[in-house]
């Protein structure tokens, strides 16, 4: 097979996630390869073999007639799935180290944070009030991970090594050493009641839309020790009923929540989120991973899949992640 | 040996230590021994042969000719190491694993916060930008851990587990595996000049008392990938210079510092601690322990003495700790 030309397709560029960035890097990785930032007006489309994409618009892949592989460049997919007309070819997601280990950084800063009282004790600081309070321990706690993918399963054993107790709970059945696994529908019940402090990292399906919402939350631990439970959620936005989550904050349902994601991004300078003193709120930066790692990761899978190996991490379009 | 008396010196109740808990704790895990809590007029200061204290004034524990043991109710003995009529029997800190996990809680909170810009993250809420920074991974990071004791230890592996590099410095020579070990005057230097995030835990003694000054601060990394390197204190505060402290960080030789302890305490209104925008602060509750298990372990202790066993965690006094 010869050396197929990549195509970058980069939308929605940040300071981390600019564009020129990612053509240097793939340009690194790929010494031997052509690699196209598009737009590009100098190129044929039906040279492109490969698209590395960020956020890429509906149909703009369909541009491309001999695409053989499309490799997404974070873990969510769930906007790729929505193009009616993405090409049927291989679609893979990255999954590198640095990737989960960042996210499972925010995964445990946020539940140390609601476990260790930290708005009260903010407040306090502001309020210049020294006032401890009783604390539980971590072994009194229910970290409850939705989702056990590369990144739940990772989350959810350094929460299990600080102390708390951890479930996690996945549409199909999983094994991991020291968490309680729930599946299925018919074990979402039993897995909320246990739950204080819930973690969502589902990805974002037709059946996951809007999870989070009044129902899921009022069937949380009802008897928590840190009074009512907390929702993090660091999936995707449509995951959520924002409207829910906000009235349960208000009539005590929760008790707190840390945001990473929201149904409109960047969150509207009008969301009550942003005021909202049992809110914290981040901007979708939970897992914002290094573009050369990812890079490096797309170039080895090229590489493998030229000289006639498997691709690691293809979506399942029929599950859709 | 006939069952000792256990008398109860505890100073400075909070909510979660008041001498009223404490008491009925020890009745329930001494129940063949007299417990006795002071102040109480019907008793004879020459039956009382064990002392559990907290906080207690210097000379209270001369008034007791029989003691045998003093059981300090945490880990900080600084204060009796004061007194200068302190009896000479055996001093035992508590060491519980509920103690250590606490204090690992709080450092690896804390750590987090200052590496995931919380500060900044918080300052962009409340001004409602949605404005993602670039961010570091945990490898790119060093934290320095002064004093390995058994909570040192504990949280230097934790930091570990989470990706950060991790290296620690104490009086003595050291051995944790994965954890880069610096001791003694002569490694303090290069101990500091590769650390990033500086988290204390040594005890308080003539030796280290405001070891946590401007000279230390100014040998830190100076080209730390977080802009300037950060001040985590839950050790004691006598190890601090305060003045040092604020000066620092105002002419950005500190980042930003997390606070557990002062120089006086409840820290008194007019700290300027309380408004810094670049202060963590939390009310010396880093790691405020169960007496459920501390009165266990006291039990057990006492238990194991009168069976002519050995004491664990004696305090030796010419170390200080």
């Amino acid at each position: 097979m010869n050396k197929g030309t990549l195509a970058l397709l980069i939308h929605g560029a940040t300071e981390n996630w600019s564009p020129a960035r990612w053509k240097s890097r793939f340009d690194q990785v790929c010494p031997d390869r052509r690699v196209l930032l598009l737009p590009d007006s100098g190129f044929d489309p039906a040279e492109v073999h490969y698209a590395a994409v960020w956020k890429p618009s509906p149909g703009e892949l369909a541009a491309f007639p001999n695409l053989r592989v499309i490799f997404n460049l974070g873990a969510g997919v769930d906007a790729l799935m929505a193009d009616g007309r993405l090409p049927n070819v291989p679609l893979v997601r990255v999954a590198v180290s640095d990737l989960t280990a960042r996210m499972t950084e925010y995964v445990v800063l946020h539940v140390l944070m609601h476990h260790r009282q930290e708005l009260y004790l903010r407040a306090s600081q502001r309020e210049k009030r020294w006032a401890p309070k009783s604390q539980w321990p971590a072994s009194a706690i229910s970290a409850g991970i939705m989702g056990l993918g590369t990144l739940g399963a990772d989350a959810a054993r350094a929460l299990a090594k600080l102390g708390f107790r951890v479930s996690g709970w996945s549409r199909s059945p999983k094994e991991i050493d020291g968490i309680d696994c729930f599946h299925g529908q018919a074990q979402l019940e039993p897995f909320l009641q246990q739950t204080d402090i819930l973690v969502c990292l589902l990805p974002l399906t037709p059946d996951t839309r809007h999870i989070l919402n009044r129902g899921l939350f009022s069937r949380l631990n009802r008897s928590s020790p840190m009074g009512a439970p907390v929702l993090i959620n660091a999936g995707r936005g449509g995951l959520q009923n924002e409207a829910d989550i906000l009235a349960c904050l208000d009539d005590g349902t929760l008790g707190a929540a840390s945001l990473d994601v929201y149904a409109t991004e960047p969150l509207p300078p009008d969301s009550p989120f942003w005021t909202h003193p049992k809110v914290v709120l981040t901007p979708h930066n939970a897992a914002d991973t290094d573009p050369d790692e990812i890079s490096k990761y797309v170039a080895r899978q090229i590489e493998r899949f030229e000289a006639g190996g498997t691709l690691e991490n293809i979506v399942n379009p029929t599950r859709g992640y």
